[in-house]
């Protein structure tokens, strides 16, 4: 596996905060996964499963902070090092937020379990929930062996995720203005997907990060396809 | 003006970051200010300042961002010092983060402004902007003062903005049971609502970011009124 660094103290203590961050990542990931899947299938243990898990994701941020603080402080590193560490830091931030999104689709389970079913939403918001999961998979990836090309690929697949958002939207939409009953739960699942949208903008900036890791240097534009502002979908 | 420590050139350089801080949060300030007031009065030109001030807000970030780089560097900070270098980063990059939901309002204006009118809708963010505006001045004074009080203050104030969130939600439902016409109008108008006490949150997260700063302890459990997972209007 490919190091940050040459060995050091300092390799030692940033390989353990990587681990940590990995450790976080793989508990997000599933919180992804099982909190999408509760939704489809009405599972209400299961998203308390997840919306429990969420303290454990927390308690892991808090430890890798604990972390970055002791090892700036012992091993003050300079330069390169250092720009290092407070990207880790600000990545363990970012998948902390992850699993805050994955919580909050798990806190939607109960109402929209007792809510009138709209048709194929629960399985779309998985597939979205998936696409989304894998790309962390791949940035947890891509983070762990500095593979930039991975990372790219990453960035380039989050406009799949905008795409999938938008006739999520648009679907919604029109659910709502054939039966005004479906509008609460219709909401719901707005919001669902566009916090599984914002997870895909937090796994683009999590490869952005790996990006600079591993080079030095900031990833370009990226592609753009989202656009909640515009929703083209109007009323008749 | 209170100060963080006594005189040093950590010092120095702490209060430059300090002051970078206090003026990328007047920034915000403004952007949320007049993102409201764009969207009340369907001003689009007011909306895209709005959009484009958001470069410098990010800039600022950036700059805030190099500072603490170079700061931890160069004065290679202990213990206390440290954590607080860290706390104030990480509360630049939620302001930074306050700016995008901001510069998100003024986007929607506009789509909004070519849609039927919600009767009342625009009003009702400005204020509930307005409560989140005055939230993040007074919790960027707490922070130049160190004024736990003030902090304090501004915590318990988000309860409001969940209060107003929520009696948007169900008003903004009602608008979309009345008239499907209504109802991409209104997703735009949730969001924006949903954004506004987003907001209120992070602003609390800053007001916590003082609280530790100044008393080296956490703030306990805050008070949580915010409950769009349970949203209680139901189809009739």
């Amino acid at each position: 596996m490919t190091r940050l660094h040459i060995d050091s103290a300092f390799d030692d203590d940033l390989e353990r905060i990587r681990d940590l961050m990995l450790g976080m990542g793989g508990r997000v990931e599933e919180a992804i996964t099982l909190g999408a899947r509760a939704l489809e299938e009405r599972d209400e243990d299961l998203a308390q499963q997840v919306v429990e898990g969420d303290h454990a994701i927390d308690a892991l941020e808090e430890e890798i902070d604990q972390h970055v603080v002791r090892l700036l402080a012992l091993r003050q590193p300079q330069a390169g090092d250092l720009r290092a560490v407070i990207a880790v830091m600000k990545m363990a931030a970012d998948i902390e937020r992850l699993g805050d999104y994955a919580k909050n689709m798990a806190k939607r389970v109960p109402v929209l379990s007792s809510a009138p079913q709209i048709e194929g939403a629960g399985a779309a918001i998985r597939r979205q929930a998936r696409q989304v999961g894998q790309m962390l998979k791949d940035m947890l990836d891509a983070f762990a062996r500095l593979d930039t090309a991975l990372a790219e690929d990453v960035i380039h697949r989050d406009i799949e995720v905008d795409h999938m958002t938008n006739a999520l939207f648009r679907e919604f939409i029109t659910h709502m203005m054939e039966d005004p009953r479906n509008i609460s739960a219709c909401l719901h699942y707005t919001f669902i997907a566009k916090n599984v949208e914002r997870m895909g903008d937090l796994v683009t900036g999590g490869a952005e990060q790996v990006i600079f890791l591993a080079t030095g240097e900031r990833f370009g534009d990226r592609p753009k396809g989202e656009s909640t502002a515009t929703i083209d979908v109007q009323p008749d």
